[in-house]
């Protein structure tokens, strides 16, 4: 039986694309390149605007599972903390501990059902040092999380951290998502680890 | 405040764009419209593939649930039918009777969670007449179940069934699902009632 690949892409707003007009996101390139790669994908979109790693915890499991029952080669790439970083009343959404209990128990529940993961933490806020600071942080925490399972992680806040082209196309955007070309840096740092996850 | 449209795409292949490489399907390019338009559109793909009616009541509100927290306008589109009328061991996988039963429930959910709703059928299968007959005549029934609700309904099976575009686009693509061109033809029936419906 051919590979018939299906890939739930869990989320908060910079899986859902939010700010691009055409709607793709880094999603919707990943999943071209990986068609013009040659391989049947199934892409199922789950990111959600606004979520914490704590929102994204009780929704996941339904989701994924309802997605997950044809095909041979079933996978879930998990997006979050930059909502948990954010601090719109001054102290983060979500202390960094807690997101990295939340990405432990997620993902040995996605271990238990079978689905290989990926991970990837959240990307700098350009304009928030400490926000930034604190995206790096939880990124390298995360990092070792998914290390000590064998999980391979990508890390967005370090290399975009300095990219000014990252600034400029938040400029471009609404001051938190980036326009379409951000999207495009997003897609570029994310498929050669994806390529090499899926083999 | 302005208005800040948020819109749940509930549905099964067709909605999740299967086999189209770009995997924009039709809900793609109706968003792109939409934001043509100067429309400020979030719009969430909840299509998952090998779903009849009743996969879909059974996930639904959840999913929708978890999405339509923040925005100022929260509405639901609703496009199922085609494995219901599909008879892959000779018999419907559901009969006409109980995916009407599941579409009056889904919508009185609906209104009572105080979302708005669009609904749609199934396209028809080009080379299975019998099967294009039972998505006919179910479209027929969903629009008067729609239509006692005050929900407009657009009847995808009717226009296409004689629509020589979409059997070669079907043809074209996996024998089930079109190509990008029949995608294109789903957005064209459907952006016009769309945008009818947004106001």
């Amino acid at each position: 039986m051919a590979r018939d690949l299906r890939i739930c892409f869990v989320g908060d707003s910079f899986t859902a694309g939010t700010g691009d007009p055409t709607g793709a996101g880094w999603v919707g390139p990943v999943l071209a390149a990986l068609r013009a790669d040659g391989v049947a994908v199934t892409g199922y979109p789950l990111g959600v605007r606004r979520e914490t790693s704590l929102d994204i915890a009780r929704r996941w499991y339904p989701e994924v599972r309802a997605r997950l029952r044809d095909g041979t080669d079933h996978r879930v790439v998990l997006s979050f903390g930059a909502n948990d970083v954010s601090a719109p009343t001054g102290r983060p959404r979500v202390p960094q501990e807690r997101t990295l209990d939340v990405l432990a128990a997620v993902l040995d529940e996605a271990h238990a059902a079978g689905w290989p993961a990926f991970v990837t933490g959240p990307p700098p806020a350009p304009g928030d040092g400490a926000q930034t600071g604190r995206a790096l942080a939880l990124s390298a925490a995360m990092a070792e999380v998914a290390a000590a399972r064998g999980v391979p992680f990508t890390d967005l806040a370090a290399p975009l951290a300095t990219d000014p082209s990252w600034a400029e196309a938040v400029r471009a955007g609404d001051g938190i998502h980036p326009d379409v070309r951000g999207y495009r840096l997003l897609a570029g740092l994310l498929l050669p680890p994806l390529r090499a996850w899926l083999g």
